[in-house]
């Protein structure tokens, strides 16, 4: 019997990594991004093209897609705004990624914009995209809490997701950016979404803020979910949202849906050794929570 | 509108003291009995009547079921055999707790018995506790996985349930020793034992191994347990069962079920200094993988 697939895309070379102190090369990205290959990790987010001035860590965006150019994978780059798209699309990237938002404050904080401007962006971003022949993946932002509005009202979400699907984006990412969602709450609205939806266009995003983050992923898979982001090493936090500590490891996901016998297609030996990589390059890395573990079992195993 | 009860037995005063390096006086583990009564928790597991030879950690039992002697309360004891039960009589507890197993390594080297023997011993013990008017909670070890012997088919756990509710165990408690269950197999065995028994005699208690703690939990709540397991500041582990670390903290647990709107009586901030308490006294606590959130948000809301 065939194992049913489940998508995983790493965030950490640009998700993960803008959120820590250490600022790395381009080249340095690249060898994540190129470990992370090597561990069978298919879909990855290598970069974003920001103000190098706003985020030193992100600079040389356009270097590192140059890099990867023609190899295989889904590699993906995150533009703040139309700009940055037409300098992704210069740069070569085919999958593009854009946020917009859950709540005001939090896009106020993060995009300088109202919620609408965001919109509005994306939806010009997504209305180019099909001349571009790009692939668009959309994040909503502050899905469920924001740290600054409080409770995101599961509607507001549901009508964006829809708003967004409906304008051609490939993908809509649900994010709990500040990691205080629960299972009970992640599986209400999930179901709503993969319902209305089905669970092809979907994805979750979760931090492990509160440990809940495997909760989570195992509450969106109950309702249908089959794609996750996810962060090797659970480098990642966000400055702007007080309390969020890093994205769920990717190797905690992988351990976990790989047990339970879906087909990531990642190698967890290959993917503790990108793991490793990180956190010699960050120095500081968590490694995931399960990571002892994990190593015993590898090291038991080799 | 109501909230929905759940229970948490905090099993670390005898599961999680008994397994750490620090042994501590029966008078520490009173304090921390009462430190967790403080906190609003009801169902506490005190102490264990087995040699203090063997296990030095747990000596003195019959004095901590003394003091605590007409407290309010649900206080349990672990016996582990019938001369352990007729102890605990004697000293006056009037809720007592015995092992049996899923597996045959791990009943050979916990309990030095066959799996046979540690059933029959329990059954003797369900049909005593009936004229000594006492109530019986029995956990079924290796539930899941065996260190000695691997996979525990869900079937045996299943028969094994049937047996142990028809001779009168108040409570079965599932038990994922060695804290290597995932929450797709937790939410299938729990789906037919609440389906053939109901939730009110069911436990869940796990390990927090591979950081699927929380998982588990949500996946067992979906198949309708109301009852859990856990330990406070996440002491635990166990000396016989290779690999296995701590129970799942109760700060974790309860942090979730509150969060998710159910009422487990527990009030956060009395059980933050239980944990440190125990932090304390053990020298070798977690804490919990949620710690650092619910400091934050405790010090941030006080």
């Amino acid at each position: 019997m065939s194992r049913e697939k489940v998508i995983i895309q790493d965030v950490g070379p640009r998700d993960g990594l803008q959120n820590q102190p250490k600022i790395l090369t381009p080249q340095q990205r690249v060898h994540i991004v190129r470990a992370l290959m090597a561990a069978g990790v298919e879909h990855i987010q290598v970069g974003s093209f920001v103000s190098p001035k706003a985020v030193p860590a992100m600079a040389g965006a356009a270097e590192i897609v140059s890099e990867l150019q023609g190899q295989p994978g889904q590699f993906s780059v995150l533009v703040p705004n139309v700009k940055g798209y037409e300098l992704a699309i210069e740069a070569g990237a085919r999958i593009i990624e854009m946020v917009v938002y859950g709540s005001e404050g939090f896009s106020q904080a993060n995009a300088h914009m109202s919620r609408a401007q965001s919109e509005a962006a994306c939806m010009e971003i997504l209305d180019r995209s099909v001349e571009d022949d790009v692939r668009i993946i959309t994040t909503i932002s502050t899905s469920f809490d924001c740290p600054f509005d409080g409770v995101v009202e599961p509607a507001v979400v549901e009508a964006l997701t829809a708003r967004l699907l409906e304008r051609g984006s490939s993908v809509v990412v649900v994010a709990d950016t500040i990691g205080s969602a629960d299972p009970a709450r992640v599986r209400k609205l999930m179901n709503r979404l993969v319902g209305d939806h089905g669970p092809d266009h979907l994805c979750c995003h979760f931090h492990d803020t509160r440990a809940m983050g495997l909760a989570n992923v195992f509450a969106s898979l109950e309702s249908g979910v089959r794609r996750f982001d996810a962060s090797v090493a659970g480098v990642g936090g966000c400055p702007f949202a007080p309390g969020a500590s890093g994205n769920v490891a990717t190797e905690d996901v992988v351990m976990m849906l790989e047990q339970m016998g879906f087909d990531t297609g990642i190698d967890q030996r290959g993917l503790m050794e990108a793991s490793q990589l990180v956190a010699e390059l960050t120095e500081n890395a968590s490694g995931g929570r399960a990571a002892p573990w994990l190593r015993q079992m590898l090291e038991a195993s080799s």
